[in-house]
């Protein structure tokens, strides 16, 4: 209970080293290794901690240690960047590197590493300098404060990916992503050990890559938001440092509004296009009898092929919806005289001629579902957002996939249900071996509707690193329990590396407070989540645009409340131990007692901050539900019979309060509420059932 | 006494807008303007919200206006950036610049401005861009939040400086402050008007700069630790877009060290000579009777008068022991052939030779009070570490001057007293005023023997603001209390320039700590503050240098206790009331009994953390502190008669708590209740006097 407490009431949110001794079970680390073995002792981390690099070099190696170092600095307050990198035979910590990767990063390259701690040093051997990357992570997370200062415990690591595709996709089309948010959020990927960055940089609302073939494309398709070439080059080379790869996706033949607004004559109908600024799925699509779009996109391919140096592409190809083909009497023609029966081969006679220009390009073609189609050449990959099954399908027809399909985090899921999502299941499981590897693994998926650059963060982290877990280690590793143990300690870490998914949720609360206490908002914004799925559209005032302020309760709510979860689970044992546990009790009325008074404490605020008032049908709410929840708890525990009726009325009340309004978050502390309502009998006292 | 509450008890540390509607003598401003009349209503800033320039245009002023509204948006939470900032004719704010200021920026150029804001939009007039971007500043801090929305209030500004050399020195020889940390620096440099970056880029402790004449002075005098020629060169223009100088400071003849490692035979004592890693003044000094020193200096100030574009040219000049001229019997021979009597006329030859040195590179120079001697020029300035009777001397004799002694902010003195000093007092107010008008200003001068990139930013800010105040504002602006409640809110705005003072404080406070919950060591270092002047070697266990961590206590807490500062005034109040207040009684006991259980609260933490252990008897100290005070309330308002002896008893424990010991911090509560103490009379209730 005492982990209850402490979340709920604290000040916590900044970046923390590991609260306790380590024992084997509870090895600080997120993904777990493939194999490790914990010991006893510890190796002291002070001033004099060095490391020593041998073997095969590069200056990746170099830029890794001096972060590595940084970041420890940074942790302890102990100055080490002043020390040598390189050549100390006294140094702590020896790096073995074997040789070096290939010059273009590949999936299926050597990552292992493995790290040898006692007290007296700690030796990392890898083949490749990926492997030695993930080491170094693997270390920092190791590291945490003792009794006698800094350290890391005795440990032996053997540890190997489980899947050589562990990605992270971020959508920069419709909300621009500036560049610093993008790296802060490579260093995360790193720290998780993930190892492909997919950039989705154009969509209806925007083209943000400079074209120098094409500059109309950023010049009129980005609100002057978009990256110049020099800028992706660094960003490159800024993820290669961190063994990441870089996919660009240019989605089409729809997602391509932007494209039109300089180019209109790529479209299926006549211009002129402006910027799309709503949300959905919009009519404009590239003409795909059109020769002059394949010249363009030969061109156009052919510039991109060459900034981006991985040897996969991303064309999207989803979410066509056919309109602008089926209005539009040339192309109605064209598909008669090609024998194309409906909308789907004519994207299949598109996705066909694309896929030669990406292939000429020496790149292979990565996709959605939709571009799986007969005739395919099998060096394409597939990447679902439809799920296992048509995953599965494909692996069976010799294509290699990769799962996002479950992995949607803008869908703001908890990362219990991301976690259970597996790249291989269902269909997938009953796949051949050799079909299996075909699976490569999968992708996180952040679509930037409702996000900016201050809340991108906080959608991304920590629920991505259970993804990177279930990518990267074995698939015995479910244990959900201890899964978000160690989730919120490397949540506390990747604030050392900047991001700000902990440390900008009291400066939003604040400015929506317009106080520095924020103790009541902050006991709200603490048990409610943002809507889930796409309902964030269903229940906004005006629907929202590119234009819509990100400065809501909704935008600093975090996806998952642990205080909400923490609550459930506690009524959820309360009630199953026959609501007899004197302590839980006490717990409970102490936490719906809070909550019932958080109202009060709100309104005078409310009447001078406006983005503070309209949360208040939702605090009264809140109130509401927890005096039903202070009912029922006597009725529980003090034996107090409720009036007739009184089950039916809290019920109709609490299911008002679940409803989602205006505000677009749900209080998460309704249903376990509900489920105290449930278990009093009609006399009193608790019933063994609901 | 609600502020006291608010401070105290609160969770606050992060950005916030202001509180509270605004009045004529609440604008939350630092400095406040020269002229300023508050009206009725406010300007809405919403997603409609645009710019528009005209009159005199450049880079600086589109760069300003993108700056500007980024600021807005990081605020507001509302996205501008994506705003056209020229050529809107419904803008919401239109600038007009008359012309442009010079190539490079110098000291008395016309930076006035006036900013006319009604409910319907704002004017900002300046004649040239420097009075622009200020304009643009005070915009900034104007911005509130209101129950309709953010807005900016109605007012009528005209503004001009008081000083035309309104500086920050910051020491980045002792410990190298990394690009990322200037930068911010500027930022909170331009937010308050400060107009020179005083950068002191070399002494005994490392050479700063790349010098590609000379290239073993950063090879081997820096660690590695140095900025490249082209980073220099992006930090000026960073500046200059802020309307900032930089001005360099390459310290010499002593303080040079580090430039003898690589350079020994510049010495006047042979080598080999090491980085310097204790703290001090050291013997060490260039030679100024060789020639070849002369002709060193010549291509190397040659080389920098390059890179730093400024008029003037800082060559420090303080601090020689004259040890290693005293042992050198060349040198002494070298004075007795030309008639030099002591190491002063030495070292004035030294500084004659260098004077023409850097006059012939078209530059003025500035020293140290030491440089100052018969037959300088005219157009030298002094930068005076002992007073402004040197500058009154200096004055009168026709040099111009500026003040730092008053303006250390490492010696970790409150923002009140710093506030206090003024460049033109003592003697230099009986200057003429032709003489007055010579003293140029004055600079916050940050020291860096004990301050790395993570605490810096809390020396700095935000005592350093109110240093900008006294530069900037009529000399008539002096309420202190008014000071404090405005530095309070800039502070909080500073926050959203990135500056880390009030972000990093919870998490080295968790560090040490080892723990999320950090209340009851929040509680401790809220209420104490670091020794002061040079006392925190002094109290040391051992002799601090470069390598010593800066991660305990002492550097996560405040130069100045906001805690400390509000206790004691509520006690003044308390007992110049005759101890009648009961509701002050009561806050006083409630803050008494929480500072006396902080000691029991830490205790189980401290076995646990090393970082925290060290704490045990300052901790220990506050309690029986606290139990002191709240047996004087006692006494004094349940009119209990103390003991015998009660008074002299207590006042041995008060001071012995009040003794700094090896945490090298005070317990800024116990003066105050050592006054709660000597109020008491022998009776019981309150003296009328001590």
């Amino acid at each position: 209970m005492r982990l209850f407490l402490s979340f709920v009431l604290l000040i916590p949110f900044c970046s923390v080293l590991a609260q306790q001794a380590t024992s084997p079970a509870q090895l600080n680390l997120m993904p777990l290794p493939s194999n490790y073995q914990a010991g006893n002792g510890q190796l002291p981390i002070d001033q004099s901690f060095s490391v020593s690099l041998s073997g095969y070099k590069e200056a990746r190696l170099d830029s890794g240690v001096r972060r590595f170092l940084e970041n420890i600095s940074r942790r302890t307050g102990i100055a080490l960047t002043n020390r040598s990198a390189t050549g100390d035979s006294g140094a702590r910590l020896t790096i073995q590197t074997d040789h070096g990767s290939k010059p273009v990063q590949e999936p299926g390259e050597d990552e292992s590493y493995s790290l040898e701690i006692t007290s007296s040093g700690a030796k990392l051997n890898a083949p490749t300098p990926l492997g030695t990357l993930h080491g170094l992570q693997t270390f920092l997370q190791l590291m945490e404060s003792t009794p006698t200062g800094f350290a890391v415990p005795v440990v032996t690591i053997h540890d190997t990916p489980r899947f050589v595709w562990r990605g992270l996709m971020i959508d920069v089309g419709r909300h621009f992503i500036p560049l610093d948010v993008i790296k802060r959020n490579l260093d995360g990927m790193e720290a998780v050990k993930l190892n492909v960055f997919h950039w989705h940089l154009s969509d209806n609302q925007g083209f943000r890559v400079e074209s120098k073939k094409f500059p109309k494309l950023q010049e009129m398709g980005s609100d002057g938001l978009f990256y110049t070439q020099a800028e992706i080059s660094d960003v490159i080379a800024y993820a290669r440092d961190r063994g990441i790869r870089v996919i660009p996706e240019f989605d089409m033949p729809g997602h391509s509004t932007s494209w039109f607004v300089g180019y209109p004559d790529l479209a299926s109908a006549p211009g002129p296009y402006q910027i799309e600024r709503r949300w959905g799925v919009f009519d404009p699509a590239m003409d795909p009898t059109n020769d002059h779009t394949y010249n363009f996109l030969e061109q156009f391919i052919g510039e991109m092929a060459k900034l981006f140096p991985d040897h996969y592409f991303h064309i999207g190809g989803d979410e066509v919806n056919g309109k602008q083909w089926d209005a539009n009497p040339k192309i109605q023609e064209f598909m008669k005289s090609h024998g194309l029966k409906d909308n789907a081969a004519l994207q299949t006679y598109f996705t066909t001629r694309v896929q030669k220009i990406v292939s000429k390009h020496d790149k292979m073609m990565v996709g959605w579902d939709e571009i799986l189609a007969p005739g395919m050449p099998k060096d394409i990959v597939i990447h679902s957002w439809r799920g296992p099954e048509s995953l599965a399908a494909a692996a069976k027809q010799g294509y290699r996939g990769i799962l996002s399909n479950g992995y949607y985090i803008d869908l703001m899921w908890s990362a219990a249900r991301h976690y259970a999502v597996d790249p291989i299941s269902g269909d997938a499981a009953k796949l051949s071996v050799e079909e299996k590897q075909r699976i490569l693994g999968g992708e996180a998926a952040m679509w930037s509707e409702h996000v900016g650059p201050e809340t991108i963060d906080s959608r991304i982290w920590p629920r991505t690193a259970a993804v990177a877990e279930r990518l990267w280690s074995p698939e015995s590793v479910r244990d959900v329990s201890s899964m978000y143990r160690r989730l919120n300690q490397i949540s506390w870490h990747l604030d050392s590396l900047g991001l700000t998914h902990n440390t900008d949720y009291i400066p939003m609360l604040q400015r929506i407070a317009n106080s520095e206490d924020v103790r009541p908002l902050r006991a709200l914004a603490d048990v409610v989540e943002p809507v889930k799925d796409y309902q964030r559209e269903e229940f906004a005032k005006t629907p929202p645009t590119s234009f819509t302020p990100l400065n809501r309760l909704i935008d600093a709510a975090r996806p998952e409340s642990e205080t909400g979860r923490i609550f459930s689970n506690l009524v959820d044992e309360f009630v199953s131990g026959g609501c007899k546990d004197a302590a839980k009790s006490s717990e409970i009325r102490s936490r719906l007692t809070a909550w019932r008074d958080v109202y009060p404490s709100l309104q005078r605020g409310m009447a001078s901050s406006s983005l503070l008032g309209e949360n208040e049908n939702l605090a009264r709410n809140l109130s509401v539900a927890s005096g039903a929840g202070l009912s029922a708890l006597d009725a529980l525990d003090r034996h107090q019979a409720p009036a007739e009726n009184w089950k039916t009325e809290q019920t109709t009340i609490l299911q008002q309060a679940a409803k989602p309004d205006y505000t677009q978050v749900l209080l998460m502390v309704v249903p376990p509420i509900q489920k105290l309502v449930e278990y009093v009998s009609p006399g009193g006292g608790c019933s063994a059932s609901k």
